[in-house]
C-alpha cells in the first residue's frame, strides 16, 4: 500500500469547488475519475482544504492510497495528461501511509488579489475593487485577527465545521501598484472565511466601518456585522505547510496514546 | 470634431481577432457597438495592430473621431460599462485631428509567454513547451532577425500585406523560471510574423534547426523551411510607440508635400 501526496493546481472558475457532488464538475470528481483511469481501480482523494466554487488553488494538496505499482514520473505526466486542462499536478510524492492530507496540515495559506483597475487579461484571477483603499488602516484592522479567536461573525451560516475557533498566524496587505494582495496564514479555515474577512476589511479601507468595529464584531460573534463574502474568483490557496516528516505532532501523539474525546474533530 | 485615442487591454481567447467581421466576435465589432451606444452614431475605429483571433492585448491603440461632446472620465467609464468583461478601455486622450493610430505607428511591441510547466491559473496566457530549450542558441539565432530584412519566411500566406519589409528593432529571451519571454520590437508586422518567428527559434531551442538556419530561412523567403505558427494564446500586443505629438515623422512630410505614389501603402 502505497500513500502518495499530490500537490495541485486548478483554475477554479469553472468548477463548483472542490468537494465531490453527483452530476456537479468539481476537482474531486475530475481528480478521483482521473485516478480511476489510470490505476484501474477507483480510489478515495483527501484533501488539505476545500476550497469553495469559483476558488483557485496553486498549492492545493491532496493524498489517496493505492496497491497498485505506479513510479512517480508515471502518475505525473498521465495524470496530467488524462485531467482537463483547469487542473495540474504539479508534484507527487510518497509520503508515510498514516499521512492525511487535512489533519496533518499544520497551517495553510490564501492570498486575495484585488485590482485597482479593470482587467480583461486575467479577469478571472481579481476582483475589480473602484473605491480608493487605505491600506495602513486596513493592515491596522488586521491586527484585531491575529491569534487564535473564535471566528464565527467571520464564517458562512452554511458552514458544517464542529467549531469556530482559529489561529491566525499572518494577515498582510502586499500594495503592487494595479493589484493590492492579502496573504492570511492559518491553522485552519472556516467556511467562506478568508472572504468575509476581506469584504470587512475593504469596508474599513474605503471609511465604510471603523477599524476597531473588527474586534468588535469579532468578540460579539456577529456575523450579520460583518461585510459582504468577497467574489470567489480573487481568492487562491497557495500553500499547504506540513512537519518535515509530515505527520502532524498533534497526530503522532494520537497513534502512541489511545484516542482522547476531545479528538474526535480529527476524524472524518 | 474631436479625434480620440484609445488604449486597449482585451483577452483575445473569446475572439476572432480584431478586425470587423460580420456574424463574428471581433474586438472592433465590440468597440464600435459600445461607441455607437454612447455616441448615438455609428463611427469607425482605427487600430495600430490588427490582431489575430486568440492573440491578447495590453495596450492595443485604437482611434476614432466624433463631433458629439463628450468629456474623458466619462467615455472611460462609459465604455468600459458597456463593454464586454474581456475588452477594457485604460486610457483616453484627445490627439490632433489627424493622428491615426496605425500610420503614426513609430512601432510594435509584442511579447510571446511560454511555460515550462503545465498551466492551470493563467493557461489562456501562456503556451505551455514540454521540450528543454537551449535559451542562449535562441538568442544567438534571433540576432539574424534584426535590422531590416524581407520577413517573407515569416509570414503566413494569408496575408494581404503589400510588402514583406520589417525592421526589427529588438528581440529578446528573458528567463523567468517556470516561465520564458519572448519580447520583440519592429516598424511593422507580417501577419502571424512573430508566432512563426516564434515556432522557428523553439526548433532552434530543442536542438531540431540549427542558429544559422534562421539566416538562410530568411535570405531564402521560404516560408516552408520556418518553423510552425506557434498557438495564439501566448501572444501579447504590449505597447505601440507615438511620437511626443502623436504625428510620424514621415507623416508629416506627408501633410506638407503633395502625395506621392510610394506613400499607396499608407491609405487604408
Amino acid at each position: 500500500m502505497t500513500n502518495f501526496k499530490l500537490t495541485l493546481e486548478y483554475d477554479g472558475s469553472k468548477f463548483y469547488g472542490w468537494q465531490y457532488q453527483p452530476k456537479l464538475r468539481t476537482v474531486q470528481g475530475e481528480l478521483e475519475r482521473a485516478l480511476e483511469i489510470l490505476l484501474r481501480e477507483k480510489v478515495h482523494v483527501n484533501v488539505a482544504g476545500r476550497t469553495d466554487a469559483g476558488v483557485h488553488a496553486l498549492g492545493q494538496v491532496s493524498n489517496f492510497k493505492t496497491n497498485v505499482e505506479v513510479d512517480l514520473q508515471n502518475i505525473l505526466r498521465s495524470l496530467n495528461g488524462i485531467l482537463p486542462h483547469d487542473v495540474v499536478v504539479k508534484h507527487v510524492e510518497p509520503v508515510p501511509v498514516e499521512f492525511h492530507a487535512r489533519y496533518d496540515a499544520l497551517s495553510r495559506q490564501y492570498c486575495y488579489v484585488i485590482s485597482r483597475y479593470p482587467v480583461a487579461v486575467g479577469r478571472g484571477y481579481a476582483f475589480f475593487n473602484k473605491f480608493p483603499l487605505d491600506l495602513e488602516v486596513m493592515q491596522q484592522a488586521s491586527r484585531h485577527l491575529l491569534g487564535e479567536h473564535n471566528f464565527r461573525a467571520f464564517c458562512s451560516s452554511a458552514t458544517d465545521d464542529p467549531h469556530y475557533l482559529s489561529y491566525v498566524e499572518a494577515l498582510e496587505w502586499e500594495d503592487r501598484g494595479e493589484k493590492i494582495v492579502m496573504r492570511i496564514r492559518a491553522n485552519r479555515f472556516l467556511r467562506s472565511m478568508v472572504r468575509i474577512i476581506v469584504g470587512s476589511l475593504l469596508q474599513v479601507g474605503r471609511g465604510k466601518m471603523a477599524s476597531e468595529e473588527i474586534a468588535k464584531i469579532l468578540a460579539a460573534q456577529n456575523r450579520i456585522a460583518a461585510g459582504v463574502t468577497a467574489p470567489p474568483h480573487g481568492l487562491f490557496l497557495e500553500k499547504v505547510f506540513y512537519a518535515p516528516d509530515h505527520i502532524a505532532p498533534r497526530r503522532k501523539a494520537r497513534f502512541e496514546e489511545p484516542v482522547l474525546m476531545e479528538e474526535e474533530t480529527y476524524l472524518e
